[in-house]
């Protein structure tokens, strides 16, 4: 008998399926796999939608226009990841400075930086744009952001759909 | 008896394997998982081979050579992504414009922009590299390609290997 | 009966777990999955540290400072990342060239071009940031990094965390 016609239960086969797809895999005595998240499916993908002035130093980046969020573990009002499932995570952003700006931002964990990049025009005439990535291990309500860094002259180029844009994903 | 060995036919192994790997779960009435593609895994990466002149606006950018292909999703002729797999994707593509050049580009699916950057050498003597991301769920048949945006002189330089690309991978 | 109440035992999970996860699925004569590697999680990120100066062409790039090397593919001696795994990878990484400097990069697989990328401030007193990407196909013991290309004038930027960096995963 196979394992395929042996399981015809819809629910048998659901929660085998969570078993798998839980990242912090973990068992209750007695076999039935712990729910440790309703989902391990997270990514997500915000954007700029304006040009900002008067970004001070350690500002949290606002992607205020969200085009994706599954899991919905990315908060527009203020920028911050928050992870609720358990996990390595890939993080990457562009920051766009248009003619004679600059920005030099950060990606943080808690707090602590983990990754940083620039985007320069300060000295010439044509946009500067750059895009940074991090790879890190999350716990539960750890929190990701992107902040301006000590060099900038408090402008940020956002217009038009993604050119300043943040993402990530779960990994596994 | 445990599953392993009860399960000692290929077959069901591979039944099983294939219901896991479904990004898009359904269940025929009888519980065996419905086949929605041969494959899920899905990832592409191809890059411009030379450089390009007389680019107009909303003109597609074809990556004319293809490094990888899995799925076999990325068609090199028209440039486009064509998703057989229903899904949430990740793409990224990278975009130089050497000296005195510069090229806005757009990610677009069916379509409509869900992201865009600019590589931008205008005014001055240096190459101007910009990278972008998008993510993105996509249904059966979506499509996605790069093109030129209003931004640009209608040149693109792909001399070297990979430096003007486009990838892209199913997430889940 | 139930595949999930079938199987109290958590080894018989585990065991099917690892089928599933193995992304070289093969089997031995008796059905039970062979095993290739103790875990299919393989991601690293890592950057440089610090200026360098006085690099020539092909010279590998050394990301000194490791932030996350889950599988321990990734060695910051000689920067090389070598699979243990077999699977397709997804690589980037982000140079920066601070003012009226250049540094072309290459990623290489077993010493051949897969992908490159230019940091291009040469001409001008800005940071040139500029990120590449490659999928590729590996096959266990096959080494990926990567080197400075014909175009640099000797000089990298690394200073700050992660402006110089190279980060990849397994994506199955």
């Amino acid at each position: 008998m196979s394992i395929v016609h042996e399981c015809q239960n819809q629910k048998h086969f659901q929660n085998l399926e969570l078993y798998f797809l839980l990242s912090d895999k973990r068992f209750l005595q007695d076999g039935v796999p712990e729910i440790v998240s309703e989902s391990t499916h997270v990514s997500f993908y915000a954007h700029l939608s304006k040009n900002v002035a008067g970004i001070g130093v350690h500002h949290p980046i606002v992607f205020d226009t969200v085009r994706y969020n599954d899991g919905n573990a990315y908060n527009k009002v203020d920028g911050e990841f928050t992870a609720k499932v358990p996990g390595t995570y890939f993080f990457i952003w562009t920051i766009s400075a248009r003619d004679r700006t600059y920005m030099e931002t950060e990606l943080v964990v808690n707090g602590i930086v983990f990754g940083h990049v620039i985007g320069d025009a300060a000295q010439h005439d044509d946009w500067g744009v750059a895009t940074g990535f991090v790879i890190v291990r999350l716990n539960v309500n750890d929190t990701v952001w992107i902040r301006s860094g000590p060099v900038n002259n408090g402008q940020l180029t956002g217009t038009g759909y993604g050119t300043t844009s943040f993402g990530g994903y779960l990994l596994y």
